[in-house]
């Protein structure tokens, strides 16, 4: 198969963050991830590497006689072809993981087309499935993931146990091998000091909130991905009614919160909104965190009606873009790193000038 | 006399900040005061009401009789019959001291139309004239104050000792009773770190470094008032003599500075400029001194060309407009204190849309 390159990638908007999808002034993406193990082979972590590179063949040959990942136009990335900076782009693209990209031999990607729809052979386990699609739209992302699942799990023997499930490397895995999370544009509860208490609540429900990178990463542009934890003896659709729920409530808060600074505090939120268009706007150089603060008090702006001309899945995809890898990606050569600051303040400058 | 009103004050321009003047892309403007008092009366410390009206009658007798201050167009002000607010107007346009509008009794206040010239009565000392112009033209401003004070002085006996020469309330203007400054815009010091020593050696010769209002006050966008220390045995011509040259002196570093800024550092001094702009353009509630920071910022954009439709003068003139006192004037109401934070951040963004 032919080695994709992360230009073919970087040629297209995300799809995820460009299209329109349910509530998506509050949620950005829906995402499912499936961990699947094949039998009679090793979990990556105990296997040699040439039982890694049996793995990746077998799944390739599964994945390329599945239409559902795109069929002829998949792209195949062989990690181990390619250099740091275009692995850093997966990462930021959400193609892949830290990890995946950290240790890149005998590791493979598949991904749809329009990225909706990847596949990671050999991470922690030997196959990681996601699907990701705008808006707060788990059960149709869960309808998808299944039906490509299945595609993809006819050509292959899964490692599963009629008691457990499906077998995993990490025990907090096994059974449904599901992670399902939504990511949430929270300003609103941040602004009005409601987000403490509202995280307390969700993780009593057995759901984790991360920042945009996942675990550990920082809640920068006020964004939280909520996930459900528990994949052991309960079903998919139960899980992810249940989360599903947790998401439209927060949607709800959010909603309240926002009308609640409005009627309020009317000129704290402008003002907000304000300056972060302000500085996304006219600053020469802007850091990744602070870029990630301004895009989210734009996206308030855009949601409050403010910028009728910005339409806010530009700024949502921005939010990619601004990454140092997707910098250092669009600006060739060698150059110091606050020059980054530099690049990301005039994207956003000529991205906002062009939208305005 | 008819009182004059602040209101007739406030629909012209700041005269010597909507001018032009020499090297006014730093100097913002030249400003000389003279400490005068009668012969024969005490000073007003140490006066009577009943002297200090007195003194008042005879000041303005000969205020009027001159034609120097306006003739029939010069502004009498009875800080008496003002409320405060009006009397903050007089003090942020710099016609009044905060001493003076303090205690308002038996005092006035002559103002010419264009308020380049105004004359205290019973402030410290009976006389504090004053006359100040856009840019750096201290010798100007000296030979027009001369002549306003010869003008006066015609029909007034001044306390005047042959040995120390002009009696003043406080030693330390004894001699010719003259405070001479210039108010030098010195962004370019400030962000090279070369403003402290700068200081410093000011202050070795003699001369003070104050903020825009006076005394005690922060050095808030960057202002910086120079003037001299000394009043005894020196002629009026060479204090302003060794002034002028230190005020060129600076006015070549900070130029020299901003030359530094653009070729080693051109990108810190853009977002400092932009950053700037994007605050006052977009902002919804912007504080007193942040306000002054900004347009700070924003004059050395227009110093170095990025705002080509954007008069100078204007950014000057939005130095006394953002006072809390002109805001209060120009919103009749109750409001609690914030709301000017409201009021300064609508006015920026209205002027810089007109400008832009």
């Amino acid at each position: 198969m032919t080695a994709a390159n992360v230009d073919e990638l970087l040629k297209n908007p995300v799809s995820f963050l460009d299209d329109s999808g349910p509530d998506d002034d509050i949620a950005i993406s829906s995402r499912i991830r499936l961990a699947r193990n094949l039998q009679k082979f090793p979990f990556p972590e105990a296997a040699s590497a040439e039982v890694m590179q049996e793995v990746c063949e077998i799944v390739s040959a599964a994945a390329c006689n599945s239409s559902s990942l795109g069929g002829e136009n998949m792209l195949v990335f062989y990690p181990d072809q390619m250099n740091a900076l275009d692995r850093e782009i997966l990462l930021e693209r959400r193609l892949a993981s830290r990890d995946f990209i950290r240790k890149p031999e005998t590791r493979r990607l598949f991904v749809c087309p329009d990225e909706s729809c990847s596949l990671m052979v050999n991470e922690e386990d030997q196959l990681r499935l996601q699907t990701i699609r705008p808006g707060s739209q788990l059960r149709e992302v869960w309808k998808s993931i299944d039906a490509i699942d299945n595609d993809i799990g006819r050509h292959l023997q899964y490692a599963f146990d009629e008691q457990l499930g499906f077998l995993t490397s990490c025990p907090t895995n096994v059974g449904t091998g599901m992670r399902a999370s939504v990511m949430l544009h929270l300003p609103g509860l941040v602004l009005t000091g409601q987000i403490a208490p509202t995280i307390q609540g969700i993780n009593k429900l057995r759901l984790a909130v991360r920042g945009i990178f996942g675990e550990g990463s920082d809640n920068w542009g006020n964004l939280f991905q909520i996930s459900n934890q528990n994949t052991l003896g309960e079903s998919e659709t139960k899980i992810i009614d249940e989360l599903d729920s947790v998401i439209h409530q927060l949607i709800m808060q959010e909603k309240n919160a926002r009308r609640t600074l409005l009627e309020n505090n009317r000129y704290a939120i402008l003002d907000h909104v304000g300056r972060s268009y302000g500085l996304l706007r006219h600053s020469y150089k802007l850091g990744f965190e602070e870029a990630m603060q301004s895009l989210s008090g734009l996206r308030i702006g855009v949601d409050m009606g403010l910028f009728s001309s910005i339409d806010i899945h530009k700024v949502n995809e921005l939010f990619i873009k601004i990454g140092p890898a997707h910098l250092r990606k669009s600006h060739e050569g060698e150059y110091p790193d606050d020059a980054l600051d530099i690049f990301r303040a005039a994207l956003c400058r000529d991205t906002l000038r062009q939208l305005a």
